[in-house]
């Protein structure tokens, strides 16, 4: 169980605070400022210079094009990226394009490589991921309306879809729907597609207003409807009834991705804690760090995000020797996003006001990663796989 | 100690839940998707309809053209405003109009009461409270840098304020600010001012954006500048150097304003939490009720909600019986507020995806209520003065 | 809504409180210096002079001996007495007494009354109460394995029970044992039962050591055998099949007992954590009561039991008005042993390595009424008769 | 940054758990039901085992006679042995002997090695550690009333302790005394001692009585006098001014003692979990592990512990690499802490009223460990010595 900071590592690292501080520090004031679409041509700017790094789209193969970090690798270099909202944009790591391109690279057939993870690989496009229905509970994946029929050399897809994100302007989508409603194995019903966005029939109805904001382009959440979209037969992505055994593959790592930037955003968050009560004065001469709860925050804030960050790079550490420890994603999963929601409320109440504003990124983080406690599964359903698993070692077999 | 639900009181809640229903769901949906600017035309012809009830401006009295509610029955009233995002605005009833209609009501002078209060109390104007300053912090209600001088006939006011609520298209301000730097007792350096808004150098900076929200009109927070202000002498309003002892006034009940509005708050999530387990299936045939986590959080939100309510309405009964209680006012504000955060984090929960929607007035009380612990003394400040209270029983003197 | 302490109600507290100070302060000391058997003749003076006063057995009408409280009454009484680790036995105000004298009140024949009830209200006798069985989940009270059978005349009684309270030493006990196990009503199949513990067949196995003392007395809990236990006819208490109403009958103001007195120990704590504080210095000069965390934990302190005192006045003063309400009666028990549990944690706390010795009455406290969320139903049981009742309100028929 | 489990250590766990298995269980058992007195001789049968294994002493050196395993190895080991009572008296690793030991052989002159560490290293004798005053706050080190004065070749001893574990039939004692009162640094006005008990003058005044239980022997806290001790002046242990450096020094190996252990009695608290939840049924066919609540219990606790134990072995292995890390001792320190309380919690509300008893250890550890949270340094110390740490990085200098 070694999962220490390499040398590789280590300099990745480096490279990558040095890139913050010199290229994204100013960009996050802009987009808190200005919002998503201001800053657009900055951020491409941006994006080309991270390119010249060699840890842009960190999570690819050299030859698919990207930086050929190993999962300890892009963890590392999550949880520094994770300290600057824009820092996982920058480098071509963000959800939803990430899980499509591991999907795509996993499961894509020659020509779906070359169409659509090569490009989006490169940085060229952007593309979203559609399962999420508002009609059925997010947390049990087998169920959902979204239908997709074969009909001649057509898939025919007709559904509802929601809190797709960065549908906004989205080139192409990977969607989940049910193709073989009879057949008795539950989850062996839906398979996954992958087509482009401008297919006639699927329509972006609006970007869900979320926490206050319908957002655009990468930061929204679309909620689409699909009116007899025909798809060429081709367009199944990975073998047809293999949908959830796709999510499934698609989320264990995505889990890990979200966690190493959660701990980065904790280490952001207890930074602006200590700046904030270091310089901030209750009365003339009496900085709020020495205020005895104060320093309680702190000292729980460090010791939490050590034992996420333990946690997170234990479960990386454990997928990259042995493959994915169901168990051990979800453990991270609701433990991580506890940690995340403690950690950006004790921020905030160190900011006072100035926690409240968008003059900091805290107010974006406290009322957006909210919803890391329910996306990609509530607390609630990792908690069950959890106890699922431990109760079984005593000849328990736990009823959903 | 009776507080009870009197028959009047009785009366007064069923015909606010009746108006509510009637008049206000819908206008809630509107301002949800709209937002503020779209529905002031509708939301005008409401508040006239309120009028008419005679609940409008509960908290004057008949005489100054309000209700002449009793703080108790007021008290029950905000319960149920509070349940709708748009209650208290609807009645006249809403921050910062009502503090500084209580303030007015008590020290305005013949002549400020004609020209602010009465068509303030008539809902025909709108007011803003300066206190609050970017560069200090609003915990030490003694320590500001805004400045008012004597000169000849006139006060000259130089300073910096924030979280002006609703100043964006306010009539008239209410403002502190130090008159009498050289005074030794600090609780008696500053005073309080009544001007309108559009006087030479006062500005709007901005609306601050706060969880996301520039907002605008009444659902704002204003960041002001004032540069050689000039009011006339009797702009002063009650004594000079009462500047911090006016403060208190207004902060005692408006504290019970915030925490009896925050229990209706809270009653509404517990409801929309019972509605949407009741409704919303995991599997077919086995609603999200049936979860024995949620029957737990249902549970607790009814402890909690229970007890907020038992002291809010305590504290309200002891300030009718005897005048301001610091302690209780102090104890409900951190108390009620904390129940106010987790039964709308456990509201969301339930709900999932949509909870972290504007489809619900949810996301918007989770994001914005955050400041309840924060706004009219942090958690801690109200700790401290109840923890001085409690302990000066036992002969301690508790140092700030 | 009035649970105002009433004149007479605010008498009965001073005057219980000037019999705590005057005899119940030395006798804490010593019973947990010597133990309970060795405190036994200078217990017995003080309830002697208890007798006195009017208030001996408060909970009894006069004609049946006791003091004639209302509950309301007996409520506030309870808090005072809490405050003393003796208080309640001194008033002959304990468990299981207090329930076993309800029940015979209520149920009782005659014949009952006059043997088991009148001495036991005139505190000459003692009693206890088998319920719970080792073999089965206390949180569900219609599975149980004891069984009384009826032979002829007599009633034939063979089980095993334990936590019978007090049972070392006690003269008559009430059981309850299943009588018509084939009734198709679960709830109908128990039958409850008095005699006098001196029958041949029942036999006290131990005392079960808990949290590390096997006690003795009043103190003790008892595991118990019952081997053909020939009891007469009329040793049934109340009605055939009746078992489980009484039972529940008997649990109603129980739990209004206890929460009562879990105020008056959370009040004793927190007046502990005050004097502790204001006397322990953390360096010359500098008394533990300056410190914020402290500070801090006497204010939450305080708002938590302000808030369960609230809670069990109103919970008394409805069953008062208006019977029993199952739901109240769940929510105080859950809440209050919650607050309890942590503001004796806090306690123990503030008192440092002294919190841990048998020095105070803290240590008993925290460890023996750890066992307050486990007796009379687990929280979680309490937690589920509210979500019932408030999800009924619903549509939703929450499964057990 | 590797804290894996080597083959050795691997190899370790697996010899202690068969020790555990084979010869403490019923062992376990025995004490819970006899105490502590009546299991002597059968424990010294087992110690004598225990030696036979190569791993008795695990933390001395093979020259001094133990099992010289390093830190991580014995962090290892003491979490296999914390999952019994008495897992650490049997390898003779148990505090305060294991830190006496550490102290003798750091600072220990030949002499004292001879006679003190020897025995005690090969089991034959017990020790005790004074340190801890009634009269003085135990987290602050410096504040102490014991003096000891040099008077020609001897030390005369005053002073009041208490919190001596074991002290009761212990053969020798370490104790920190005020020798030079007048030395300006404070931190150098103490120095250690080491001499035998039965010294004049050296008076076990009493077991103080914790939770309820005086104890005896080994398990036991004494309280002391010492009144005009006269020892030899070549009983100073390490250099004279060095008592509070020593004290650290032997609280930092010790607190890793601690914590390794917590995670071992953690452990077991969630194995007793699960096979208590896997056994016991609601209701005929219904065991407790079907409960959603008991479900996430588990979930939680897995999480916790698994944070804990990372946090504990990576402290270990950085003091092994580095030496004394102080920030992370005090971050395990209240980090475990918090973890033990909860899980210990958890595991007696899924017991119920078998959880209050002594028919398993959780109510032993549930009372008892509470102190974690006190000795060697109370929770809200360590949490300054982190925020120290932490706010030192920006400049601030957190005052005491």
């Amino acid at each position: 169980m070694d999962f220490a900071l390499t040398q590789k590592a280590s300099e990745i690292c480096r490279q990558a605070e040095d890139f913050v501080n010199s290229h994204l520090v100013d960009l996050e004031k802009a987009v808190l400022a200005e919002g998503w679409e201001a800053i657009q041509p900055r951020l491409a700017e941006v994006r080309e210079k991270a390119r010249q790094t060699g840890l842009f789209t960190p999570h690819m193969s050299k030859g698919h094009g990207g930086g050929g970090l190993t999962l300890l690798e892009q963890a590392h270099l999550s949880e520094v990226l994770g300290q600057n909202l824009l820092g996982h944009v920058a480098f071509n790591f963000a959800a939803p394009d990430v899980g499509n391109m591991e999907l795509l690279h996993a499961f894509g057939s020659p020509e779906q490589q070359e169409r659509f993870l090569k490009p989006l690989a490169a940085g060229k496009i952007r593309s979203t991921f559609l399962m999420t229905e508002p009609e059925h509970a997010g947390s049990n994946p087998v169920w959902m309306s979204t239908k997709a029929e074969l009909q001649g050399d057509e898939w025919v897809l007709n559904g509802h879809k929601w809190f797709a994100t960065a549908a906004d302007g989205a080139d192409f989508c990977v969607i989940m729907a049910i193709t073989d409603p009879e057949e008795e194995n539950r989850y062996a019903r839906a398979s996954m597609f992958v087509f482009p966005t401008d297919v006639e029939g699927l329509k972006l109805v609006r970007n869900v207003s979320v926490m206050g904001h319908e957002g655009s382009g990468w930061m929204s959440h679309g909620e689409l409807t699909l009116e007899n979209v025909r798809v060429p037969k081709d367009s199944l992505l990975g073998p047809r009834r293999g949908g959830f055994k796709l999510a499934q593959t698609r989320l264990g790592p995505g889990r890990i991705h979200h966690a190493t930037r959660w701990v980065g955003v904790c280490k952001r968050a207890l930074r602006m804690m200590c700046e904030r009560s270091a310089q901030r004065e209750l009365s003339p001469g009496k900085p709020l760090a020495q205020q005895q709860t104060i320093q309680e925050w702190i000292a729980e804030s460090r010791a939490e995000i050590e034992a996420a960050r333990l946690m997170v790079l234990q479960a990386a550490w454990k997928i990259e020797q042995h493959g994915e420890f169901r168990e051990d994603v979800s453990l991270i999963k609701f433990f991580v996003a506890g940690v995340l929601q403690r950690v950006l409320d004790r921020a905030i109440q160190v900011h006072g006001a100035l926690g409240m504003t968008d003059d900091t990124p805290l107010a974006f983080w406290y009322s957006h990663e909210r919803g890391s406690r329910i996306y990609d599964g509530p607390d609630e359903v990792h908690k069950y796989v959890v106890a699922r698993s431990v109760l079984g070692e005593y000849g328990v077999k736990v009823k959903r």
